[in-house]
């Protein structure tokens, strides 16, 4: 298994695809069947006490798991997100940034599955817990 | 059962503690046990294509359940999203606002659960449902 | 929409595709997009105290769901499992028969979703919500 | 942190408490936050075909996640499941073992977090992920 795209072309692939949340998100490293996304938290991820809301984390793991895919196939902006489960074990550190560790467990024809950690930056304990299932659309 | 809380009052604890998404909700209807929540779809919202995005859906879930539960026990800014479960099962119609009906199924002294079908406005097939624990605070 | 299978037709499929559990579970109504599905309990079924074991519970949800898909597209013995989340809300009441009643979201080309209730026959307070995603074998 | 219970008291322990099902379950390792456990296969765990059925890898999940609580807590056997999530990505290998990696990722006051994956014995890829919450009864 190798790469399809580099660190990059995922950033450009984010900056055009989805203007609205590119720059929130950096890809950290990315390896076969793995990636790792920084979420760089601002006013608009916040709920009041300074904790980064749960939306957020979702959209994080969402992201994290479909760019791990992409990083694989290619960029098919038709993958979409069929199903998830998160659990949400801790309070996220107030105004830090979250890491996601990301790895698929299977990348298929139809389906690709994922799960992800995500960090509060700089503590070890997971903040929350997601897994992922995308569908991958037919080859053209 | 009864109610502990209005449509009203929901709307104003939503004002006062999420002042940043107060204003893409509104309670349509409530019961025991039991909450319709729409969400009126701006551009924040969407994705190329017009259509929702995930953590929109997800974020609708939430509050809806969250409003469930209050509804019955109280304004409790304390309660916490423990876990959730969604489908993605259908691209939500675009720039239409979206209703989630939601259900509690349980309202225990530690736990309440609850699930949620979301619709694009009109449509009766749902887009997307959830399943959402929150851990609720002891009483003090 | 209408049902590709009589109630006897699901049962005749339980009893040659799934011998070893065919016994244990009684379609008590079907319906296009929706089933209700009896687990008659047995020794088998139970935990200490009596009460029926969690692994029970998932295998009544998964079969469940399965024979609602089937009703709707006919005796498909290759679709799978992909997915499922569960909450387990209450303790089952002792050696009582357990009511799962289900109800079919999406039935596409290639994913069903479905979801359940599971009661304690005579008991409207449900024990367990399930939501289960099958994958469904292409035409051939 | 340290463990409470060695693998010979976890063994004790399920055939103790849960006689029915305590010969198929062989815990291969335990340490702090983690357990292998290994499923004996056996003819009432298997499908037509020879593969292991879903609601047997469910119970494999949930018993590795219980015993890895149980060893950092100690024989709390009032410790119940309160919600899981699991894909299932390959089929089994036929008539093969089960290996099921668990890790926790919370143990709280009220609640533990674990997740799992379970391998056919010898083949690195997983078959199935699972994630499952317990409620954690108060001392007493």
């Amino acid at each position: 298994m190798q790469l399809a795209m580099t660190i990059d072309e995922l950033h450009d692939f984010l900056a055009r695809d989805f203007p609205q949340v590119a720059g929130s998100f950096e890809v950290v490293s990315v390896a076969p069947m793995q990636i790792t996304v920084k979420l760089k938290v601002n006013d608009g991820h916040l709920r009041p006490g300074g904790t980064v809301s749960g939306p957020t984390m979702f959209g994080l793991a969402d992201v994290s798991v479909y760019l791990a895919v992409l990083a694989m196939i290619g960029p098919k902006e038709l993958s979409v997100t069929t199903s998830c489960a998160m659990d949400f074990m801790r309070k996220p550190a107030a105004e830090t940034d979250l890491i996601c560790e990301c790895r698929l467990l299977k990348l298929g024809k139809v389906l690709a599955v994922g799960d992800a950690l995500i960090f509060s930056e700089g503590d070890p304990k997971p903040v929350a817990r997601a897994n992922m299932t995308y569908s991958i659309p037919p080859k053209s």
